[in-house]
């Protein structure tokens, strides 16, 4: 963990307990008393200016007063003292500290106010700081116990950091009943300074942990955490619980894509870009956990299933089938011709197969046996009820001794009749699950994992734009404060990066309109073009189909007319005479502003699509071109592009190449706050690519 | 239970064990063990012609050698013998048995041969049969466990019946670890005669029993099921966990409704329709059922939380919006006034009410107190993480002693620590879940029950129809053998329940077309009529949009022509003239008919809606007013209906007449095997109605 910064948390040579304290149920007390029942190898320093000594350790009045270097300090102390000791700590040279006290951020705008006095001085002092208001920090690898918490976790594998202390309390209680052991148990708190994505680039080099867990409510840079996430989930799986955000979204939003985007949207694209599985409950997350930590991945995406009762044997398939992922394994002939030897008449040989409530443990074995030699077979969940005649301990051991690189999840399924089988289980760390459909939804998950490793993670190359132009336009809006680009130069904007538009003229006057539109080539369609109109259809100001220089004059002068009525003060740059682009299908393409990930995409169908239906798909950008392609397969109603009803397909290349510019251009100016083309008209293969309509595109002002 | 036709199986008098045994291990013994050990009061006869006694019951050598009356027996001799001992029992005149034994329908056609002959030699002596191939039956009421399970339930308020056995044992040993207890439990085995129907209306009617579970993978006879299960639904709640049939479907269908169909749908339309809760899995089943079994229902859907812990607050919030019903309460402002006088500074005051995390029993009594009292609140939710000064055995009394109309949820999250707690509210039935989000959906679900219980269930009015004209094309087509109705007739059949058809005629030549156009108004749409040709379309046989006389002669011998030439011995009647219908939404309204619940309707949007979004709806016939309207506003493409952009909204009380027709016809012509009604043209409401375009019908055929 040599870059992490963290190494001085996670691997001190001495521990110093601010305001360790002698008095039981205080929390310095028992902190230092975790810290000393451990097992830490190194040296602990209770600070605390009445005692001399506590619990066997030599006490000190401050850090100070310390000979010996130190390496991290833990803070129990109430919150008003904690900023001066920290000074004395950066005195001292100690590099990082965790801030269990409360009375920070969570207590209103005095405890933020402190709260930003504790960062700075840490920060001026160069120590790395977990919390404040945190339950603090367990490392099983150097048997540190720097926490509060009544329970001490096993060790294992496994590394959880949770922004909810008290969720950590209630995981640490419940794991131990579950036999699930921790690498790493890290609760967060505030998180002032020490972030989850420290964490995460930490626990993704730390060679104790395999799986890697976390709750969060937010993230604290999003771009930043997306970028530690990518690289890490291509070494171990990443299973977050994100909590919060349901009721958020509903901000005043003036384009589709604002409209339709929320955070909870942005953490779904953030976690699919970057690989981290996304459990939907507590319960799924430690689900998933086991099967990680415990078994290997499976090859492929083909599931057995062995029972002994018919019932949860349907709902075990039930739930393969409606997986997202998972496959009932077609079994080798080899194996059912072997099975029809070896089991009773009346069991079932195909997936699953079926024991028969009578079957004892050396049933399960010649069924285990068989299904993981099938070479169809990439996994196996073992379903047993208990029976009159079931050996539930011995069919334990029997999957025990037959454990393998093919992963085994179980569901002994009951109460107390199974519980001494399902302790075998769990001592021997096969994942027991209570019911079958999370023993399936566990395999379902690792398949998922398997998946997103075999993804290639290339970014998209960069297209030759004239970045030069967009950054005069955006320039001159900031410059004159004008936060809604108007249209003609939203156009210039896109054609800049490569967009086609329909042939457009800029008249001044009916005579040039009509001169225009005979360039053009009839029919034409007419846009009024001012900086004041956003709403151009609602005051008379698209007309489209003009076929005659007559019908074009008309039109002009009854826009502009309109349009001086409609908003009296606008200034009016004259009607933008547009080619009629006519076929094609009409899509939408948009970018929002997230709070915590910044820019995101959108991609759906034109018109009701979008507006009824709400049928897009999101990324973060900037996107590879696998993600623009995950995209435009990631609505609905994609199958409308593919061609129904003997329609030709539309150029979906040309969507794709249209979203990598799009993403280009808002990473490349991310002053830039929203963007809607819509429509992008989008042609069938044979005639090939597309054109943009219509654009809007609004940018940061301060 | 008097009419269930099940008293002497529910409340016997006396039992025979038919093979009671001697031998431990034997399934005979256990039965008769599990009866002795109950505490029932009745009668045992133990049947065994090799013992004079048996566990202290005088024994017999057959149920004919016993002089007194016996009311049930139950048995667990071999398959093969038992057809001849049913016909004993007959003779003896016993009402009501149990078949434990298995080796009949589920070892192949040789067993299905004996069911048959089993159910038919009950049926004649007037026996009701609960299995073969069963676990057995066990009462509390009457404290009989008439079963070879090896452990015994406790008592309670919950029925559950089940379709596996294996399933039984799981489950009855589980929920003695989680004490759940139960009235009666009942293992369906095969359903040789007794069925899950008969179950539901016997529980329905049973005064210890408050909720009823199943687990089923089909239904014996969908319609009556439907029915009993409409009526017991409204007295209590009633929560099926149906498995299997996710492969199913794939049957090979003509029409769009048959392609779209399947077993689940089908399912999932018949527990909407009758009020039955679908469980997702056994644990929901039982999540919900403790719910309804300690408490009452909420009188609204508001639900208060009360956490001393941010974090599990966020998920049970984030839980009740992702919700179908249940609704975050907003707290009278007398009851956050309140609050804030009690709490500390630091607490939230708003729904959740945050403790926070040093909260001791009186704290959680002084906001369990407030929100009960809340006119605002329907039910609680109390969220308890274990913390160094949490006192969780108190809390559980705290609630216990507070408990009240309004139910309350716990969720004590954790192992050990929590566990005393846990006992406490699990012995006083307060429903306490592992996580929070099983508490919210569990309140979820009691409101949607509570929703249920507030439909109105009568049947829709009978429309005035032509059915004789429908009966005699039907028994045409049946006498000719003609499985598809030819088009011109399908229009009179539809026509005859009262559907509005374009204006149209037979053409037999060309003249006589030119004739009918003139009539009809131009333009016309041309369809050639042959009862041979299906897809008219695919042989040039449909022209829109014929404007002149000579457009439609010419139109008429090209037809004729290209017909001949597809389809080379098609009799061809003639060519449709038909009025040309402009405007209007096209929809689709179909039926197919379902193995188990018979003629399903379909209703959906016309063309891609169906074809690639299939965003359809379905409803067992008969459906109600209610129904119809569910059906409409079921598909996810409803808004468009309503009117978009501007648009005026279709007369959607035109195509729920048309939904109730339809109805009324598949129900009055169960011969009819599948329909399309496609498209069905729904005009705006200021023009109002609906005209169906075109209609496929095709029949049942021996």
């Amino acid at each position: 963990m040599s870059d992490s910064g963290l190494e001085k948390l996670l691997n001190p040579s001495s521990v110093a307990v601010i305001g360790a304290s002698l008095t039981k149920g205080k929390i310095g007390h028992d902190v230092l008393l975790n810290i000393k029942e451990s097992g830490y190898k190194g040296k602990i320093y209770p600070i605390n200016p009445k005692d001399t000594e506590v619990m066997g350790y030599k006490a000190y009045p401050s850090v100070l007063d310390v000979k010996d270097d130190i390496d991290l300090a833990v803070f129990a102390i109430p919150a008003p003292a904690v900023v001066e000791v920290m000074k004395e700590c950066g005195d001292k040279g100690i590099k990082a500290a965790i801030v269990i006290s409360a009375g920070f951020k969570e207590t209103g705008p005095e405890g933020k106010k402190l709260e930003l006095e504790l960062a700075a001085a840490a920060k001026k002092h160069g120590i790395r700081v977990l919390g404040p208001n945190c339950l603090g920090f367990i490392s099983s690898t150097i048997h540190l116990n720097a926490s509060f918490a009544a329970t001490s976790p096993l060790p294992g594998d496994i590394a959880f950091f949770s922004q909810s202390g008290a969720l950590c309390t209630a995981i640490l209680d419940w794991a131990v009943k579950e036999k699930i052991g921790f690498s790493k148990f890290i609760s967060l708190g505030n998180k002032a300074d020490i972030s989850e994505t420290d964490f995460l680039r930490a626990l993704g080099e730390d060679p104790d942990t395999k799986v890697i867990l976390g709750y969060i409510e937010d993230v604290k840079d999003g771009h930043e955490f997306m970028r530690v996430a990518r690289e890490v989930t291509a070494k171990k799986p990443v299973i977050i619980c994100k909590a919060g955000g349901t009721k958020a979204g509903a901000k005043a939003a003036s384009s589709h894509t604002g409209s339709l985007a929320g955070s909870e949207v942005a953490f779904d694209a953030a976690f699919a870009q970057t690989g981290i599985i996304r459990a939907a409950t507590i319960e799924d997350l430690f689900d998933y956990a086991v099967a990680f930590s415990y078994q290997k991945l499976p090859k492929g995406d083909k599931l057995a299933i062995i029972t002994n009762a018919g019932g949860p044997g349907i709902i075990a398939v039930d739930a393969v089938e409606r997986s997202q992922f998972a496959k009932v394994a077609p079994l080798a002939k080899e194996t059912t011709d072997y099975l029809r030897g070896k089991l009773p008449k009346t069991a079932a040989l195909n997936n699953p197969v079926d024991v028969i409530g009578d079957a004892d443990d050396q049933r399960y074995k010649i069924a285990v046996e068989a299904l993981l030699k099938d070479p169809n077979v990439n996994g196996l969940v073992v379903i047993l009820t208990p029976q009159s005649n079931s050996k539930i301990k011995e069919t334990a051991e029997v999957l025990v001794a037959n454990r393998d690189d093919k992963p085994i999840f179980t569901s002994f399924m009951g109460g107390k009749l199974v519980e001494q089988g399902v302790n075998i289980l769990q001592d021997n760390k096969i994942p027991n699950y209570r019911f079958p459909e999370r023993a399936v939804s566990s395999f379902n998950t690792m398949v998922k994992y398997k998946n997103i490793l075999g993804v290639p993670r290339e970014a998209a190359k960069p297209f030759k734009v004239d970045k030069e132009k967009v950054k005069k336009i955006i320039d001159e809006a900031v410059k004159i404060g004008q936060k809604e680009i108007p249209e003609y130069l939203a156009r210039d904007i896109i054609e800049s990066y490569g967009f086609r538009l329909p042939k457009s003229v800029l008249a001044k006057d009916a005579k040039e309109a009509s001169k225009a539109a005979e360039k053009t080539g009839y029919p034409v369609v007419m846009k009024i073009a001012s900086p004041d109109i956003l709403h151009k259809s609602d005051v008379g100001g698209v007309k489209v189909n003009l076929k005659t220089a007559k019908e074009v004059e008309d039109a002009f002068n009854e826009m502009v007319q309109k349009a001086k009525k409609a908003v009296p003060n606008a200034k009016i740059m004259g009607v933008l005479i547009q080619e009629m682009v006519t076929g094609g299908k009409e899509v939408i393409l948009g970018m929002t502003k997230d709070a915590q990930f910044g820019p995101m995409l959108m991609f759906g169908l034109g018109g009701i699509y979008v507006e009824v239906l709400k049928d897009v798909s999101f990324r973060v950008a900037p996107i590879t071109a696998r993600e623009a392609t995950e995209m435009i397969e990631g609505i609905r109603s994609v199958a409308l592009l593919k061609g129904v009803r003997g329609e030709k397909p539309a150029d979906i290349e040309s969507i794709k190449d249209s979203l990598l510019r799009l993403s280009q251009m808002v990473t490349e100016f991310p002053m830039i706050r929203e963007l809607d083309i819509n429509p992008l008209k989008v042609f069938s293969v044979d005639q090939g690519g597309s054109v943009a309509i219509d654009a809007r595109i609004s940018i940061d002002i301060k």
